[in-house]
């Protein structure tokens, strides 16, 4: 690590995507590669890397390039995934379902324990072994359970209600699906999934060519 | 617009956000904004909200405000949302069934003609009076349906030949929810919902104090 200051917040967002090309090359058993041809591969320039890394120590030497099972685990430290969590969706609509059927977060360490939603036809049936459960009962299982992360998957009507339970009871993280700004006190951290407004830049570009050829006619 | 330099993504990737307070001030009657009111609720500071804005001309006056019909007008028509787009979604698993479902879609003008899935057990069923169908079928129904963006909701293994297909028969647009980089033509854009990254930067946010306490004892 090395350094004490703040990463910022682009780097950090960059980290996740070294994960997974540095997890790929692994799986290939490739255990050095260039800072070029890592970013031939990760679409990123040679210095934006050297400038990412170098956030978070010495790595990589002059000539030899990065050895790649030492930096997936310093990555892999500097984003928590070393740790386990567990964690409780709220909301079981397609979304909900999506996000606890996706296996790959169980390989990451993140185990889901628990689904809650107010609709009595989802109530009682079973994803991936888990039963969902009333959302009245929430509360009682956030007492008994030891929960690190919230998933809100419900309509943005009743996101906030959810985080304000969530918080209550302790949880201190956040991964909210609903399209809404959460509320929340200053040591709860939330990552926001808002799928409208990836839709929207999505048009945008589609458009953005035009746009400024309409200007410069 | 005014402007014909480039917008910076890091601007572009705001807007959706003043797109929807803004239009949640027009359906609650208001009309009129101070940039200090504007940043109060949607958590920029104000300077940055004049910066962002001042990307495509002179909005608000001094003393005034803003006026919210013509900024939410302007932000629309910025994003691309006074068009209407025909969209498909290769994979009907839970997330392409999620994004099927998620209604506000259309209200923005997104229309979804087509799904398909190469799993038997799923081609036929209807999701919002859409029949899934058979993967071998898309490129003869891309042949003859004008669609202009292709949602990708495959397993990563899938996902580029599914981009190539699309690709060559003219999509300009790819919504990409496979955890993976496509490799695409210049002229075609993409975004991407990796749903794992945002789960790792909430256990990095998660963890990030930690991180830093530990480095500075």
């Amino acid at each position: 690590m090395g350094k004490s200051t703040k990463i910022s917040m682009a780097v950090i967002r960059r980290l996740p995507k070294y994960h997974r090309y540095l997890g790929e090359l692994l799986e290939n058993d490739i255990d050095r590669i260039s800072s070029k041809e890592l970013s031939e591969r990760i679409g990123f320039t040679a210095s934006q890397i050297r400038q990412d890394l170098n956030c978070f120590g010495d790595f990589g030497q002059q000539g030899y390039g990065y050895n790649v099972r030492e930096l997936y685990n310093t990555i892999e430290s500097i984003l928590g995934l070393y740790k386990e969590y567990n964690t409780v969706i709220i909301g079981s609509g397609n979304l909900g379902q999506a996000v606890a059927n996706y296996i790959k977060f169980e390989k990451l360490g993140f185990h889901l324990k628990g689904i809650f939603d107010k609709n009595p036809k989802l109530i009682g049936i079973k994803i991936r072994d888990i039963e969902i459960e009333d959302i009245d009962e929430l509360p009682g299982f956030l007492g008994k359970t030891n929960i690190d992360i919230g998933i809100i998957c419900v309509p943005k009507e009743s996101a906030q209600e959810i985080a304000n339970t969530l918080t209550k009871s302790g949880i201190k993280a956040i991964w909210n699906f609903a399209p809404v700004d959460l509320e929340i006190p200053d040591d709860v951290v939330v990552e926001n999934v808002h799928l409208s407004e990836s839709l929207m830049t999505l048009s945008y570009r589609l458009n953005e060519a035009n746009l400024f050829k309409k200007e410069e006619e």
